[in-house]
């Protein structure tokens, strides 16, 4: 048999990404990046006058159509002879990034007469200005007793779908009545390129209380939120659901020709871009859990039962795997906390130092702190310098750094902050296994991963488990041309199971992170003074951070 | 009248200085300064061989002599007109300092056949190799009920003359027993210059548990911690006390002869360095607290009562100003932790910034932090990077920054710093002012007095005190000096009083910091939050420190 291809279409933040992948062994053809030329929009709307409030962050939704359009295009270029064996396309997709769009798939802020309404644009993930509006969601919930219920970590956050959808009714009726459709960007390009309607499980499960079971939340309950959300599961939000593995359409005949693709190929519904880094980093087996390390984490495992408490999202069955709840959690900051460490706090000695023997001072301060032994700068860190999810689901909480003498080394200090995220993913992981889940081996990927023997190691010693790094490049794309594979089915050149993509299609390092005993035994009195430490500044206990957060504000 | 003059000799750790002032207006008319030969003397005795333990710190009696006779001779060099003017010497010293001394007065390490015996030298204030014998004392003193009575702060330290001597007499016997004296280094001195026995006052009632009404501790008490300390107060602690402002005695031919002095004047009583420092720097009436800021600090205050808790010791009625109980404590790093922070946490950014300004790191990040207001930072620390001394008495205790974001800057860090220091010194303020002072103002002293302006301002604002700068530059050497003009008296040239002897000879800045309401409302705030996290790491409630110290020293 002849080799097919799936295409990953991987929409983050600032670009779009797309991989040519084969699905006989997960070779990456071809890659292409676009960056949005708006960017991220946070002050102004494209006129250059009309502002933004705070902690507004909208993007233009012709970025993502014109990035889809150039990468793809970019990777079949010269390959015109594989173009009749690609099978599908996949996407993934920052989310929540929600925009309105009228009964023609066209977003609101495309037409003339909007082009002023920031309410008209996509609102990204990390479009924080509906916080009041998440507030009062919550207020709702609790007076409603539902709160402990939703499976959402214990608290509605801002980031999620109904706050955002609640902000545009009140602050611009207008757009909110003129809109057809209110999508997740992912959905609105899988409708593009299908002209069907199918929306994206994984999305709705996760960001917008929509259950396989029962739907969207009871009418009730969205009347108390604003009368006109009522109805909006029949209308703004109506649609099928396509879950992971089901097809969400196939390709038109007018977005073949624009792509230069066969017509009628399989498209797979849209997927939250940090869940589809769980195939493509080779998480195949109920046994292994997801993480990714990056600036911030993402820790996904399996689970046979749902789960919702602490900041863990389990989402609904089937929104990432067929069969499974997905627990989700990570950490608000590592790299950007080491980061912020090699910045601010590596003090010119060790510039020098790491210069004179030609490293980064990442490199330098990892070598030094990879000669202390566990526990012996007297250090805890917590690691909370951009907030903390698991437990406390409390943005507004900060790092500590307890320990500290006139002896207290920076290396030691490095390797403290490291720790104190081993020591926040075990809390996390502790959860998981509260939950069902059965952990008995961690795929790491992110660029952390990649580059740090030692974090890695420490992360081993902490968690007590073995840890191997995925061989794949871009976890994230490659994991959208899996989904698409899967829903192209074995008939058509694809998979028709999501463990069997896995296994052909991504690939793990064979090296293995061992645990050492001695350290773990460490660590484990450690990570005792961790949760300890952690249980002082516990928000619902003590409210030091938030007053002094409220003395920076200058309230 | 002609101009009398008065010699101050100053021990310090690693020297000692003497300073030639004049009587009538403190006026420094010479200096100088000598290093000890032998240093301190931590790892091995002069004869190279002899290890000594951990925590172990001697010093060689014989630099003391050698330092008082180079120095005195130093500053009365070319001013023989002045030599009959001379009316007194005044000397202040480290404490509890301590040596054995045979029949002759001689250290028993000049003895031949002990020079090579630790305990025949003189163990160090800082010599805490007599932890195992304090921490017996204080059991003791637990189980007689009296561990509150006592005016140590709630705990007898290492550094105290009890657990020094104990250590001595269970260590080397042999050594305790040739012993005919065992003297604080300052009154080995002044008995050497006058010949008589006089002991100082001060520091018995400082270190060596003495009290004016009652003497040493009761017999049964010392025989329950070395059954030949029973008698030790008749014996090798014998001597009459002299309180300041009495004379210890006169000035022998012989030394008279060996430093270019007149025979038969007054020799002032010993006093501890920290001590002398108050009259040196100027204060003078009840209404004013000294505040020497330098590595750590020693904050001294005036109370009608005695008082002895949470590390706040006040020693004895008359002890350093006649008439009054003088409250002692301070913090265990004050410049040592802003040193701490430039060399181990300021980043290279700033070494450039502040080399582009030709300015030192200091200067550039106490300029930055200059401009920021109260509060702004969203940090607080605890200042306890080489313990806390009041009110927890714990060295083990440690530094704790909470507050940190991605956005924490290393200026915010560097005035959270300085602001902690401030806290805990408010902290050791409500409590001097629950024994009974009443502090209007504060006269500073000491390197970062006399250096930083915001640090000063810092300090109003968050006490709610004005403060003033002292002029004197050798607070401690004046002081001493100011001392011996008291013992003198008025008939030979001196003071009747000390109140007299201050006011004429040391002199404070006209210029004063003055606490600013806005900023002092803020600070009240952020001083709520530092007395919070400090009860949450109350060693008394709260374990993380010590178990963190124990994961450091791999126990």
């Amino acid at each position: 048999m002849e080799n097919t291809y799936v295409i990953g279409l991987d929409y983050g933040t600032l670009s779009a990404r797309a991989v040519l992948v084969c699905c006989q062994d997960g070779r990456v053809e071809a890659t292409a990046v676009k960056p949005y030329p708006h960017q991220v929009m946070d002050r102004v709307l494209p006129d250059g006058s009309t502002k933004l409030g705070a902690n507004w962050a909208l993007e233009h939704p012709e970025d993502y159509i014109l990035a889809m359009t150039e990468t793809v295009r970019s990777v079949m270029e010269g390959r015109e002879d594989l173009k009749n064996a690609v099978v599908g396309i996949g996407i993934d997709f920052t989310s929540c990034t929600i925009l309105p769009v009228d009964e023609a798939g066209t977003p609101l802020c495309c037409l003339k007469e909007y082009e002023g309404r920031p309410h008209a644009y996509a609102k990204l993930w990390k479009h924080h200005a509906a916080q009041p509006q998440a507030d009062r969601i919550n207020l709702v919930l609790e007076e409603r007793g539902e709160l402990q219920g939703i499976r959402y970590g214990g608290k509605i956050s801002s980031e999620l779908l109904l706050p955002k959808v609640l902000q545009m009714v009140e602050e611009d009726p207008e757009i909110y009545r003129r809109a057809d459709q209110i999508l997740e960007a992912g959905d609105w390009l899988t409708q593009t390129l299908t002209g069907e309607g199918r929306r994206s499980g994984n999305m709705a499960g996760y960001k917008a209380m929509w259950l396989p079971e029962s739907g969207y939340p009871d009418k009730e309950f969205l009347r108390q939120l604003h009368p006109e959300l009522e109805n909006i599961g029949e209308t703004k939000l109506r649609g099928e659901m396509a879950l992971m593995g089901q097809p969400a359409g196939f390709l038109t005949r007018e977005w073949a020709g624009k792509l230069g693709l066969p017509e009628g190929i399989t498209v797979a519904p849209a997927v939250i871009d940090s869940h589809s880094g769980l195939p493509g980093s080779g998480v195949s087996r109920k046994d292994q859990m997801m993480m990714v390390v990056g600036t911030s984490s993402v820790l996904l495992a399996l689970s046979e039962k749902p789960f919702a408490r602490d900041g863990v999202v389990s989402g609904i069955k089937g929104g990432i795997v067929p069969g499974y709840y997905a627990l989700e959690s990570g950490l608000a900051a590592v790299g950007d906390m080491l980061g912020w460490f090699v910045d601010q706090a590596a003090p010119e000695s060790c510039a020098k130092a790491a210069e004179e023997l030609g490293m980064n001072l990442h490199s330098y301060l990892t070598k030094k702190a990879g000669e202390l032994r566990p526990g012996q700068s007297g250090l805890v860190a917590l690691d909370w310098w951009n907030g903390n999810k698991t437990p406390f689901v409390d943005g507004r909480l900060s790092g500590v750094l307890t320990g500290c003498t006139l002896g207290t080394k920076p290396e030691e200090i490095y390797r403290a902050l490291i720790e104190a995220t081993a020591f926040g993913t075990r809390r996390i992981i502790d959860l998981y296994e509260e939950a069902g889940a059965q952990i008995g081996e961690i795929i790491a990927s992110g660029g952390i991963a990649e580059k740090n023997p030692l974090f890695l190691q420490i992360y081993a010693d902490v968690l007590g488990k073995k840890i191997r790094v995925s061989a794949t490049e871009q976890t994230a794309a490659v994991g959208s041309a899996i989904y698409a594979s899967v829903a192209a089915g074995a008939a058509k050149g694809g998979y028709d199971t999501l463990g069997e993509a896995v296994e052909r299609m991504s690939h793990i390092h064979e090296k293995a992170y061992i645990p050492d005993e001695e350290n773990g035994k460490i660590y484990h009195e450690l990570y005792g003074l961790y949760k300890e430490l952690s249980g002082m500044f516990d928000p619902g206990r003590n409210s030091v951070m938030a007053r002094l957060l409220e003395l920076k504000s200058g309230i």
